[in-house]
This record gives C-alpha cells, structure tokens and sequence, in this order.
C-alpha cells in the first residue's frame, strides 16, 4: 500500500514541479498566507487518486475549507498539496507533497516528497522509515549545545512574543537555528538526522499527518511543547532524536 | 578571468561535495563555531590555485588567522572554502564554496558555488551576473509585505537582543523570514530574485566578498544597517532588489 500512496504523490510532485519553474498566479488566503493554481490542481489530483485507493476514507486537504471540529481521528487521509507555498511562489527549493493515511486496522502511512531536490521520504507503521530507498534514523546527537534546530513561524502572530523569548534561548544555546519553511520536510530532516530537533506551533494537521510518522518510524519522538504525547493536535509540536528531548523541554520551561 | 576562477571553484566544489557525503571529523573554533579537515584541504587548494592565477595578490581566507586591520583593500582575494560548515557537518545542502577578487585595474570577480545543488553564480563588475550561465536578475517586489526576507545570526551573541527585536518587527511586517545558514548563498538567492532582501550582522569579509559583487551585478544594492554604502564592513549588512530598501531601514529605525 505505502508503494502506492507513493506513486500517486510522485505523480503529484510532477505537478508541483512543473509548477515550481513557471509563472504563478498568486491569490491570498490571509495577508501572507499564499494559494496558487498549482496547490489546488495537485490537491484536486491527490483526492482523486486517493479516494479511489481509500474509498471509505474522509480526505483532509489544506484547500478543503473543512470545519476543525470535524476531522475524524481514523480511517481519515491528511494531505498537503504543496507545504511551503511561500517557498513554492519565491523559488526556494524546499516544498514539498505531504500525505498521511491513518487508517483504523491497518496502521499509518506517511509520504512526503521534495519534487526540486528529488527526496521521496516514505514510512508505515512499525516498517522503519526511508529517504529514496534507503532507511534513514534520527541523529545520535545528546546534548542541545551540539544540536541544528529547526523552526517555523505561524501565519497567526499572536504568540509571536513567546516564539521570539523561545528562539533566542535556542539560539544562546544550540548550535544554531534553521527556518526553512516547510514544516513536512522540517519534520523528515529531523526524521534524516540532519536536524536534532525540530519545534514549531500553530501547525495544520495536514503539514503534520505525514512527516509525524516518518519522524516516529525513524526513531525520533514528538510531543506537544508540555511534553505530553502529540498526535494531531495544532497548538505546537517537538519532534527530536529522542536524547535531546527533555534537555530542550527544560530550555521551555525556563522562558 | 572569470572562466578560469570559476573552474577553480568548481573543482575546490568536488573537495566539497566528497566531505558532504563522507563522515567528518569535527574541530571547534568556538563553542558552536565549527571547522572540518575539508574547510582547511579546500582553502588549500584554492589558495594554491588562485595564487598561481594572480601572483601579485593577499589571499584572505576563512581558516588565515590574518588580522582584521592588515585585509588589504585592493589586489586581494577573499575565499571561504565552505561558507556553512554547520550545514555542511549535519547535511543541510546549503553549503558553498565562495571566491572574491579585488583588483586595482580590471574590476571585480564574484564566484560562489552550491556542489550540493550544482548551482555556480558569479560575476565580473559591469558584466551582469550569472547562475549556471543564465543571466539573473533581483526581484521586481515593491513592499516588505509581499517580500521573502533572509537573515542570519552570529556566533558571538553580544547584540542578540537586538537582533530579535528586528526579526519580530521583519516576521510582523513582511511575507516571512528564512534562516538557511550560507550568508554567501543568502546573497546570491537575493540576486537571484527568490529573496526580495537579506541582512545579517558580524559577517566577516570572506563570507561576502563573492556575493556582493554578484548582487550588485544582479542589480542589487547593499547599504550598511544605517543605509550608507557597504564595502566590505563588518558591522551589517542589507542587499535588497533595491525597491524594498528604504522601508526595510525605516523599520530598522523604529526598532
């Protein structure tokens, strides 16, 4: 199954990619909150393709406009046609297509692919995770001052001020800080070793779904930022190697 | 002259790209501040190669050790073997090899390469500059709020606080921020018209050399913080598409 789920979203990075050297129309769903021709042509493309794979299954797009209280919990398909749309619309290399299947009796899938630097990253539950092929693991990393962190800023700035206190204390006392602007490929360098941690708040189910299973199937774990379990809940996560995890919970707790 | 720096480049580019996918040993200059046996073979071989092609000139490069007050202003090179080194010891494929050449008669040479994502900008003063043999140019974008902006932060955190003032006033006034971790590559995205502007502060001379002279050829300007023309200074630095220029320093201002 996870070899089809990834197919399809290989044929939908054929779109994003198209898309990614062309000229764009850019429409705006808040003041900097981007949506071109080419997120709703792929979302459209991954509904259609996964419906008839997944025929009993609520399909959660970014573009669907679905009420928050009604995400079902199982048997639902979380998918982001382009994460990184900012990125998509200036040329910057890091977008990608997410998807993440939850299903009720078969476990998870998580796919995320980077159609520009040509990276497929790919886990099902329980199956270990891969980049093109090759099983990836988180770092071995175990101490914050030896840690890349990665971050996102959110749309909404209402909590900007607590991000701002947090980023600072990362930056006093990390290795450094990377924004890259995607949170699906955020949560698979983090899933690669490449980043040692990763935070961010404000996150969509859909930027999550599949880059939450591929962290977990290569060894890391993620938490909402009290430390607790985070399944699919929007208020913030931190997904890390593990080692380096409680280090960065009492960094939290000191702002 | 820009041709036979560029196939320099390219080939210290294969050092590079060897050590990227190879395991690395590890030295620190600083706490967080990172050097590896392919930062120093690099520097070796461009030092060799590009003293070979001007004879008469100082090479300045990242591991040197020469004094800030004896840089000379003319006839000089300035190298940076690998400008990202924590990129490149964790895998984050924003690393580059970057040459600047400053000559008293002929002008300027700018070169900077991506072996990672074989991406070669460079430029000679009035020529224009280049990515990969096509012309680039900067961004048309006329106001912060439709503009993608860069940044980045320094090893020595003396001026942090003040850093994170600007970056709330750039996260609440502009299309977002990135912090990719190259400043030389920061600069050539700004030329490149993927970044609308870029600043960052505590630069040293090798991490822009070949980047200035490939935004201004991309037409692009660099002031200081406060606005007045940027040489080679240390202090900070903002290349923009020219257009959003003075409303970022009208930010700065309010900070």
């Amino acid at each position: 199954m996870l070899k089809q789920i990834s197919d399809i979203v290989l044929e939908a990075g054929e779109i994003v990619k198209t898309g990614f050297y062309s000229n764009k129309n850019v429409e705006y769903k808040g003041e900097v909150d981007l949506v071109t021709e080419y997120d709703v042509k792929t979302e459209e493309f991954l509904k259609e393709k996964l419906q008839k794979l997944f025929p009993d299954f609520t399909i959660v797009g970014e573009e669907s406009n679905l009420d928050k209280k009604d995400y079902p919990h199982e048997n639902v398909i979380y998918i982001d046609p382009i994460d990184g749309t900012t990125n998509f619309v200036h040329g910057v290399p890091f977008v990608a297509v997410s998807v993440g299947v939850i299903t009720e009796t078969e476990g998870k899938y998580g796919v995320v692919y980077n159609p520009i630097l040509n990276e497929l990253y790919s886990a099902e539950t329980g199956m270990g995770a891969y980049c093109n092929g090759s099983q990836i693991k988180v770092s071995a990393t175990s101490s914050l001052i030896n840690s890349l962190i990665a971050t996102g800023f959110p749309y909404k700035k209402d909590n900007l001020p607590y991000l701002m206190q947090i980023l600072e204390q990362v930056i006093l006392n990390t290795r450094g800080i990377r924004r890259a602007g995607a949170a699906s490929l955020d949560l698979c360098y983090t899933a690669r070793g490449i980043y040692d941690l990763y935070y961010e708040t404000r996150l969509q189910p859909w930027d999550m779904a599949g880059g939450l299973i591929i962290v977990r199937e290569a060894g890391g774990i993620v938490t909402k930022l009290d430390g607790r379990y985070h399944d699919i809940d929007c208020d913030g996560l931190i997904a890390s190697n593990g080692l380096v995890h409680v280090e960065f919970l009492n960094l939290l707790n000191e702002v």
